[in-house]
């Protein structure tokens, strides 16, 4: 349809993408499709009867309130908790050093917002988590990517890297989306030691952190930063940290927040102001009342068994089902794995005759920013039940035995 | 506190302003205070216990699906609802013309991330809501301040406004926020030939029209363009219209919609993926469940019955208390009226003293996008009940009286 709108759209426009994955999502949810294509967690654990319970308290003690507008930070308690579940890591800071957003997705929007100038170099890792790269494409941001093996982003090639000049580095440490591998603490510090030689700050993203299977909890980059500055009592405010209730509580209501430094929050509030004015203050405060009193502790607890059954279940039948040259990651925790075909293999290409056999993953070539992965895929283990993701592989590597 | 972020803040965060509204609601909080300065809903009539009823059922009959992530134009059955419900009004869209944003203000953020490029010129009413001026500034639009008067913008001279090339016009033409005036039918017929003439397309922001106190219900704006073009059956596009669920349901499920044609939804689609990936599943379904069979139009006119007992109180009030020199608008429905004082008043100055005498309104200057409006002032009649607006209306008068 011809208006008068249509010549009228912005510049950034031409750099904005659609995201694959949302596109994809449309055409897994054919019938007898077993996907492993999103991000989702899998439903049939999320708490429905906690949020029950949980929205009946809330209407009924604070019913007008829990409707009604409320401040554009995020509300109280709720920041308040998330900054008593941030010093638990060892990261001292307080309701001051915490907003809500809609998602971790909008958190890396109004980080663009506030730092990105056209043309600003952005570190990252190479592959990296897509939504990052959308967030930031509206922004007209440059990539510097640094490639990552098994154990993550290589910090060898971090010094080239770092003399480009980025604006800032964005690192997700813990079962990286799309890998779903994990930095070791020696690469972690070496990575912070150099970002602040060069004087470059870091956005941490950490949705899956909360969600390991198995190994002990590595330190934040934050505490690391915090350490190498000889004082791991105060925040310095170098690393600005992302984290959800996405993949812990439910995706569906839309809770993530950020830590900063107070003058960043308040530029964050500023910029959310004129975004959309603040989060849904009936779901913070059910989100509340869902999380306290150990609720959302006991809850991981439960995810992490589910998802670590299904881990397995999908490492097992990768390992009987794929053809020689496939290699796959073995992630210690989140969502997904990492796929690494033969090279005569495009996995864009592969899909077409993948969704024929009814399974659907992501090439993995639209999670490097700068080109490359043609014969990489992601796969989600996380939704699925484990009976579907054996058919599942079996389906997969059939398409692939196929392609050879 | 110094750190690695301090000098990299975007070029565009010199533009940003903090919403006056936003820091005056800090502390019209204070104990004490009648606040006549926020855009807030009477909260005692939330439709509490229905939202518990709503909850429940879709919980109970949807409680996964309700939780998990979902399409980001927004949940097709209330989608399709929303059509069917524009269709009343002689638009003839369907659900692939609407998309859900978090509150109108994030239609308004979105909007300005497809179509304004640095500099570009938005036509806008003088005085116009102040938070499209605030989504739009990150976008470094520059305005076209049309003066109005008590029939809202003065067509008279939109000519010479047209002139200077505006990427699009901003109205709101139903008790406008700020000034709560109306726009008669033969303006809204000037307006939108005359825009069509130039080939200015138009942005309608329509939160409160279904709130009419008296009076016959106006054509759209955007209806009125689609009889222009001779075939009123069909939508044509060059006329997106904004409403939202804030001022009708509640405004702490930020739920609002865009009406656009389907290739302009796509773009916004694409940009919001980038922006927050989704509005919230579960206050979606919930807000489709407390709205259909009819409870919406019930409690609208429960609304429209409160509101139009305290516009009266206050517009008594005023007439009682104000002193010679001092004006207001009569609005006929919506949530504000607009006081202009004498010329030697400047409102920001006597907002201090106001608060002293614990009542509180928010400044005209800052509605006016180039300036103006140092002698007029907001007034909200929805949120305080009636007896508080009879005192506070009392105190503004005679904080006012010790100024002159």
């Amino acid at each position: 349809m011809q208006t008068l709108w249509d010549d009228r759209y912005a510049l950034r426009t031409q750099n904005m993408k659609g995201s694959t994955i949302r596109e994809l999502l449309k055409f897994t949810q054919l019938p007898d499709i077993i996907s492993f294509a999103g991000g989702m967690p899998a439903p049939e654990i999320f708490p429905v009867e906690e949020f029950g319970e949980a929205c009946l308290r809330v209407l009924k003690e604070k019913g007008p309130e829990s409707l009604q507008y409320g401040m554009t930070e995020g509300y109280l308690p709720l920041r308040e908790m998330i900054a008593r579940h941030t010093n638990l890591y060892g990261i001292k800071v307080n309701a001051d050093n915490i907003m809500i957003t809609n998602g971790s997705q909008q958190a890396l929007d109004l980080i663009g917002k506030i730092f990105i100038n056209p043309g600003d170099r952005i570190l990252v890792e190479s592959p990296t988590y897509l939504g990052a790269l959308q967030a930031w494409d509206a922004y007209n941001a440059q990539y510097v990517a640094v490639p990552s093996d098994f154990d993550g982003i290589q910090v060898d090639h971090l010094d080239h890297a770092l003399r480009t000049g980025p604006k800032f580095m964005y690192v997700l440490p813990n079962f990286q989306n799309p890998t779903g591998v994990t930095i070791p603490l020696d690469r972690r510090l070496r990575l912070v030691e150099m970002a602040d030689r060069y004087g470059v700050p870091i956005i941490e993203d950490d949705p899956y952190g909360q969600l390991r299977f198995e190994g002990n909890h590595l330190p934040a980059l934050e505490v690391l930063d915090d350490q190498l500055r000889g004082n791991h009592e105060c925040y310095h405010g170098n690393v600005i940290y992302l984290s959800t209730f996405s993949k812990t509580l439910a995706p569906g209501i839309r809770l993530a927040w950020v830590v900063a430094t107070p003058e960043i929050i308040q530029k964050l509030v500023m910029a959310k102001q004129g975004t959309d004015l603040q989060p849904s203050t009936f779901t913070q405060i059910v989100a509340y009342e869902v999380s306290r009193h150990g609720f959302l502790e006991k809850h991981i607890k439960r995810i992490v068994d589910v998802y670590r059954e299904r881990r397995d279940v999908m490492l097992e039948a990768l390992q009987e089902n794929m053809p020689d040259g496939v290699k796959w990651t073995h992630p210690k925790g989140g969502l997904f794995l990492w796929a690494t075909l033969p090279e005569s293999i495009n996995t864009q290409d592969l899909l077409k005759f993948a969704v024929e056999k009814k399974v659907a993953f992501v090439p993995g070539h639209s999670f490097h920013p700068n080109g490359g992965g043609h014969n990489t895929m992601r796969l989600n283990f996380s939704n699925a039940q484990p009976e579907m993701i054996k058919i599942g592989i079996k389906r997969l590597a059939d398409s692939i035995k196929d392609q050879l």
